[in-house]
């Protein structure tokens, strides 16, 4: 028997067979149509039937069905609430895919939630029973693995940690409140900055960088210039790197994780980040004890192989 | 069979003894030993069996000891590393426990923890999961319910909620960060608020209240004068019930508890605090949904049942 993992972006859908053991066999991907959510579901069928045609394997063949979505879905995990990139609002996407397949159970989930779950299946979380995932990208997703489940939390309205408070009197947040761990923590934050800094400095390192192309600028750009010496990015990514070790100590003094793994575009910035962002975060959390914090392992494929194995871990 | 429960604190010592379904059957109360913890293990020995004697039981019927302890705890439970209040400072008290009642296991826990896994056994955390405690007092204690069981941190250190940042640029706490949840949210941020506005007005309701004796002013005096319509004192209230909102939805953002208990003295306050704060709660959490925010059922007992619990609640 088989998992199968569907993981719905608002650029592409992704498809994987996944083992029980919880390793990507095989996947491929295809635009995602923005027509609407039937077109998504059978774009979704046609795909799970290549793949399976593809490994010389049936419907009979897959155990279920996982498919992570980006945005907030129902407590009982049939809705999609909310999900801005795809422009699905209260979309029943679990009962239109069950019908394509009513013979096999399937199972929905949050994206990051999903990530953090695939972590568990020869990544970063092997082996350990709690665990953060932090995605610092345009937003910061995060997903947590408790009792070593994927937690969805208590009352299954998910987990939003992205909007823990960081900054009470900060910056106003897409979701209302001020200094949300995003608004400090995201990529977005430094490329806001990167911008400022290169507006005031049209000579400096950063504009240099993109050409004077200030729309070009990305987090990797201000992480680059920081890396290459340059002293105001240096300071933009450290501040940064404060804010993300205020609040990654701000949830190690709850939670105390076993791992903590970073996901998402800064996370690839490697030893700058990581040795600074361990040091502080000892520094600042109560017990002044170390955190193991390390990239996460599975990058694109996290939601394929975390969708997949929904339903196997629900079960543990 | 019985349990046995002893809540250490820097005033009292009290033990009990509890049922197999959490009920409190008999307890007393000593003054803490103030000499060392020898004296006080001596104490906790007579303590047991005069309520041994009471109840008409001997330490065969006794299945298993608990003792609370307003301190931290090394990740095996072995240790008191500092409970401040006790003077204790890497007390070994399991093991000086143990070596009283060689053949009946002993287990260990911070009293903010205890206090949360009382309220599972007929209190405010009745049949649920997923279910936070904070303590409203000098500081911001805290214990977590998840998956039923009391939550320890993911590597044992403790849950440390006192210390989430809440206000990045905030006042100096204690534990070396900034603008953490305990400098804002504790029974202390009123006391001081109250004195201050005392200091300014000694006219005022607040310094009337106590009869210009500044330091007899207490978190209740502040709610006391708010309750009557006092402006000045219903000011400083409503920004201490927007602190707590704020704190507590982040953890709620994180977490998304069945119930959240408040206990200790600001928990007494009664509607004045609970309505505004359900409030500002619902509109503050990522998800504008409401949560159950209750007064804590078991107060001063509290550490007694939660240390009786702790191991028939560990094996769960």
């Amino acid at each position: 028997m088989i998992h199968l993992g569907f993981d719905i972006g608002g650029t592409n859908i992704k498809a994987g067979l996944v083992s029980c053991e919880g390793r990507l066999l095989m996947k491929n991907s295809r635009p995602f149509p923005k027509q609407d959510d039937s077109a998504c579901v059978a774009l979704m069928e046609t795909m799970a039937a290549q793949l399976l045609k593809e490994a010389d394997l049936s419907l009979s063949d897959v155990a279920d069905i996982g498919v992570a979505v980006p945005g907030s879905i129902d407590p009982a995990g049939e809705v999609v609430l909310h999900a801005y990139n795809l422009g699905f609002h209260n979309v029943h996407l679990k009962a239109a895919v069950s019908r394509l397949y009513p013979d096999i159970p399937v199972t929905m989930a949050n994206d990051a939630n999903a990530a953090a779950l695939a972590e568990l299946y020869g990544g970063a979380f092997s082996g350990k029973k709690t665990a953060l995932l932090l995605t610092l990208g345009t937003g910061v997703g995060a997903g947590l693995i408790l009792g070593g489940k994927m937690f969805n939390g208590g009352r299954g309205n998910g987990v939003e940690i992205g909007h823990m408070t960081l900054d009470y009197r900060g910056a106003q947040c897409s979701c209302g409140s001020r200094g949300c761990l995003e608004t400090l923590c995201s990529a977005a934050w430094l490329v806001q900055q990167g911008r400022r800094e290169a507006q005031a400095n049209p000579r400096g390192a950063i504009a240099g960088c993109v050409g004077g192309r200030m729309e070009s600028i990305s987090a990797k750009t201000v992480v680059d210039c920081a890396r290459r010496g340059d002293a105001k990015a240096a300071a933009i990514f450290d501040q940064y790197v404060e804010y993300l070790s205020q609040g990654i100590a701000s949830i190690a003094n709850i939670l105390d994780p076993e791992v903590i793994a970073l996901g998402g575009g800064v996370s690839l910035a490697g030893d700058i980040l990581y040795s600074p962002l361990r040091q502080k975060v000892k520094e600042k959390v109560f017990f002044k004890c170390e955190y193991q914090i390390v990239p996460a392992v599975w990058g694109n494929d996290a939601g394929i192989i975390g969708a997949a194995m929904l339903l196997g871990n629900s079960k543990k």
